[in-house]
């Protein structure tokens, strides 16, 4: 690259982006130089300011820049007693979205993985052992993602409860609305049938 | 969207780079947020720099932080005394990276565009007639983009070289090397018929 060192420099900082590779970086690099040098100014001080402020919540661990997040400092999510276990915050929001749950969430903030070092400390299972016993919970619901170390996430935590013997359940695997069955794979297809209902 | 007030402003601040709709804005806050806090905190510092210090090359209207850009600086840029008009910084790099052209550069940073408001004094054309004596320019070569608007822009400096008595030549349209003759369009192939050479 032979743009001025600065350029250069701003063009390689937009590539730790996902997704973003040299020629996207440059696209972004020159089109807030030629148009938009406030909203670059803005996208700087509030990058500096979230790396800086955001943290963890200190009950369900997505993340915040308060003590609490939203959701853990309204006292009528723990009216119900659920508390549903997710891997990340964008998961959260997903839920969120449906206006269907009312109880509370424990983030995960990722999943077991032993080949990478990601152990149950790692993921919060220490916290979410005190969170069962301090908040009188009544219901676990697992909502980790249907893969391989999400399922194992999801067992690992149901035993758990097992011991405290606290109700777990894990959301439902299946055919997805709108969906096809022509184009479904053949894992979510036996999941389907395996976990029919009576109509 | 109901993350944390800070989390959704870096959402929405990331929403102004080109191509980055909601998805890839939250994507790409909570990747910086969970993996990368120091890549994005020298992102933001090379972007604030950028945004303040980076101006125009005061010879080829190119970006720089400099008061002119490198390949003005170099006076060897001038011993052939031609001169490259291009529409944007990027043709430069572009050009550059085939090592072919050995002259200097003029950006008109955009095109001449009359319905939004751009006319010659926009695209820095008085500059350019001042540079044309100034810099003993013997070749003008026009290499704005093969656009309706780049085209007229290549027409108007040309005639103005023309009432200066420079020579002004057109870079040559054609059908791109390695592609196929099938898959072009009729004005492409209409050049490349008119545009032919002695074999």
């Amino acid at each position: 690259m032979s743009f001025s060192p600065l350029i250069n420099e701003l063009v390689s900082a937009f590539k730790i982006l996902p997704g973003v590779g040299a020629k996207s970086a440059q696209r972004m690099a020159f089109s807030l130089l030629e148009r938009n040098r406030e909203g670059a100014l803005h996208l700087s001080k509030v990058l500096h300011d979230a790396m800086e402020h955001v943290s963890h919540c200190e009950q369900c661990r997505t993340f915040t820049e308060s003590r609490l997040c939203k959701i853990c400092e309204n006292p009528m999510r723990s009216e119900s007693g659920q508390l549903c276990i997710v891997e990340s915050p964008q998961d959260v929001l997903a839920i969120e979205q449906t206006s269907e749950y009312k109880g509370k969430y424990f983030v995960l903030m990722g999943h077991l993985s032993p080949i990478d070092g990601i152990g149950p400390a790692e993921i919060g299972l220490n916290e979410l052992a005190e969170l069962l016993i301090a908040e009188s919970v009544s219901e676990v619901i697992l909502a980790t993602n249907p893969t391989v170390e999400g399922e194992a996430t999801a067992h690992y935590i149901g035993q758990m409860c097992k011991e405290k013997d606290i109700k777990a359940t894990r959301i439902a695997h299946g055919v997805p609305v709108g969906g096809e069955l022509e184009y479904i794979d053949g894992n979510t297809l036996t999941h389907a049938f395996t976990g029919r209902r009576q109509f």
